[in-house]
């Protein structure tokens, strides 16, 4: 089933090119003959397989996971002293894919980054944007360029402040990589050029606060991880969206933090056949541990300066604003985003070996 | 936290206007007055809450799912006599939403659905999905209007053979809905017209099997619904997709089928930590009933039915052919498909009711 020879697998699409059940129940191995770029088996059906060392040797050791490892830096309020962020033109450079590796590179370990020096348009954006992935349709269409809008049915389009949230956690998939790029921000007409508008930005790192919990206060974690919830979006004319079944705020993978969705405005009914009061409680520590000083990183969008985050990791928000703001930026899926990141910081073979056995 | 009024609810977002974790820890009801179309509390901090009769007559008595639940009716082969389908113009009606209600309800139902009496046009057919729910972009773009061509980089855009398997494994949702429908199908330059080319499809109940697998062998189901696999895309150049986690190819919630994940050609590595003999065991009979004769609906594919189905259900695949087919067709994400089935199918208050309390 996993034989790696020519005529098994398809050495265009990597896919299997022959039918595991129609090989015979009791085959078994007949000779095995170590060669040097792998071991050749020769089975009982006569059919001579050819297993690289490499294969099997990530296959067998579990070590692929390891390979692909990328360190997670966690972090807090400090890190307004030296966001991480890449150029534009190294990103979009057509004879390097190094800017693009260190982008999404710096995506994997904080979470987010800047890229700087970007044309203040959004086609440029966009034509970013694709770099790393396809960009995501929702309800509200694909790449966006809007200013505020009530009629989008959304706090996330009036000029209100927003407590730190992950976006889209009423769907199955919560968007994976969310984009702002601030074009314009023009006072309103009453108010003199430089006056203070307001709409500052808020990141908190959602895997630094979970750690937290999880060391100060271990139960409300558990609780957390693994009370499922509702969360609905429910604002729109003629759509009503919901995740295919409730979810946890906080999903782990072996242990390790896996997934952080919270919008409490979003959020449905707690459900009554668990311990409501000690949901709530764990929730209040949540609260308290995301709007603590030491979590927030507040900073200020500007024309030129694309922030792209990890909306499974990194928690935003912002303060109310005056004025008109232009924003531009899109939803990219996380699995091409994942894609893109090992694909440009891994070699190809290592990167397919570790999908073919992913845990 | 649940309260309904005014104050409490953006009316218009249906999102929560207040911040939870302000409420005071010890508040406690004060006076409650039943009226008549609801009940009001008057709370400690002298807030006074309005929750509608209908309100707490869903969450308390959780009935949301029993209001919203659409009988699945499993099929065999036999569905080919009289498959469900329903008509281009009465979906594209802008007078009622009947036609759409209809289709979408027949998608939950059977999990596929033909619409008959379609314009034999890629526009046409875009506009037709459209209706359901915004079309979603993948490596390979949005909406696909195309003939084989092996540059994409797998078998489906080759003439060969594919048994039934569900579409885009590798994502971590995988595509909701799937459409095809076949704009033209030529013969090559040395057969006459009149030729028999191939390319009967085939559709395959995935719950239908998942449930004969769980009556006849139900270790053998347990077995799939429990190892978590590796599914991969690594055919085309510079993309390489795995899901954020292993997943079962039978994932259910709450006992009931959920999800069916199956294509041998993209399935990894068996995992080594688990009895390899069960589970290839469970996949042969898994495998023998999905090609029995009794679980097979093939059909030819004309120019003006168009075929829409449950990829997260309807396994599909086709007969080897010859000529040029010239297919287009789309995913849909399996949530904007819900929340349109639901909006077009039932009361608002009673969607948005239960997906507030979503299990």
């Amino acid at each position: 089933d996993n034989c790696r020879c020519a005529q098994c697998v398809n050495q265009d699409t990597l896919q299997r090119n022959f039918d595991t059940f129609a090989i015979p129940k009791d085959l078994s191995p007949q000779e095995i003959s170590p060669k040097n770029d792998g071991v050749d088996v020769l089975w009982s059906d006569s059919h001579k397989s050819h297993y690289p060392w490499s294969w099997l040797s990530l296959t067998l050791r579990d070590i692929s996971h390891k390979k692909l490892a990328n360190q997670e830096k966690l972090w807090g309020a400090t890190i307004a002293s030296a966001p991480p962020e890449v150029r534009f033109d190294d990103v979009m450079s057509s004879t390097s894919p190094k800017g693009l590796a260190d982008l999404t590179s710096k995506i994997r370990q904080y979470g987010l980054c800047f890229v700087t020096d970007s044309p203040k348009t959004p086609e440029a954006t966009e034509k970013l944007l694709e770099t790393i992935g396809p960009i995501r349709n929702t309800h509200y269409g694909g790449f966006y360029d809007f200013i505020p809008d009530l009629a989008l049915a959304d706090t996330a389009y009036t000029n209100l402040a927003l407590p730190a949230h992950t976006d889209t956690t009423y769907f199955t998939e919560p968007a994976g990589l969310q984009a702002f790029h601030l074009l314009s921000h023009t006072p309103p007409a009453n108010k003199p050029a430089d006056e203070v508008l307001g709409g500052q930005s808020l990141l908190v790192d959602g895997f630094h606060a979970a750690e937290t919990l999880r060391k100060e206060s271990p139960g409300d974690f558990e609780i957390l991880r693994k009370v499922k919830l509702p969360w609905h979006a429910s604002g729109n004319q003629g759509v009503a969206i919901a995740p295919d079944m409730a979810y946890p705020v906080i999903e782990t993978n072996g242990g390790n933090l896996h997934r952080i969705r919270w919008n409490n405005d979003d959020r449905g009914v707690v459900p009554t056949d668990i311990d409501v009061d000690a949901w709530y409680q764990a929730a209040r520590k949540w609260d308290e541990i995301l709007k603590s000083k030491e979590s927030e990183f507040w900073f200020q969008l500007e024309p030129g300066r694309v922030l792209i985050f990890d909306n499974w990791r990194v928690l935003h928000g912002r303060s109310a604003f005056e004025g008109l703001r232009r924003i531009c930026g899109a939803y990219i899926s996380r699995d091409d985003f994942i894609s893109r990141w090992k694909m440009t910081n891994f070699p190809r073979e290592d990167v397919i070996a570790s999908n073919m056995q992913l845990r």
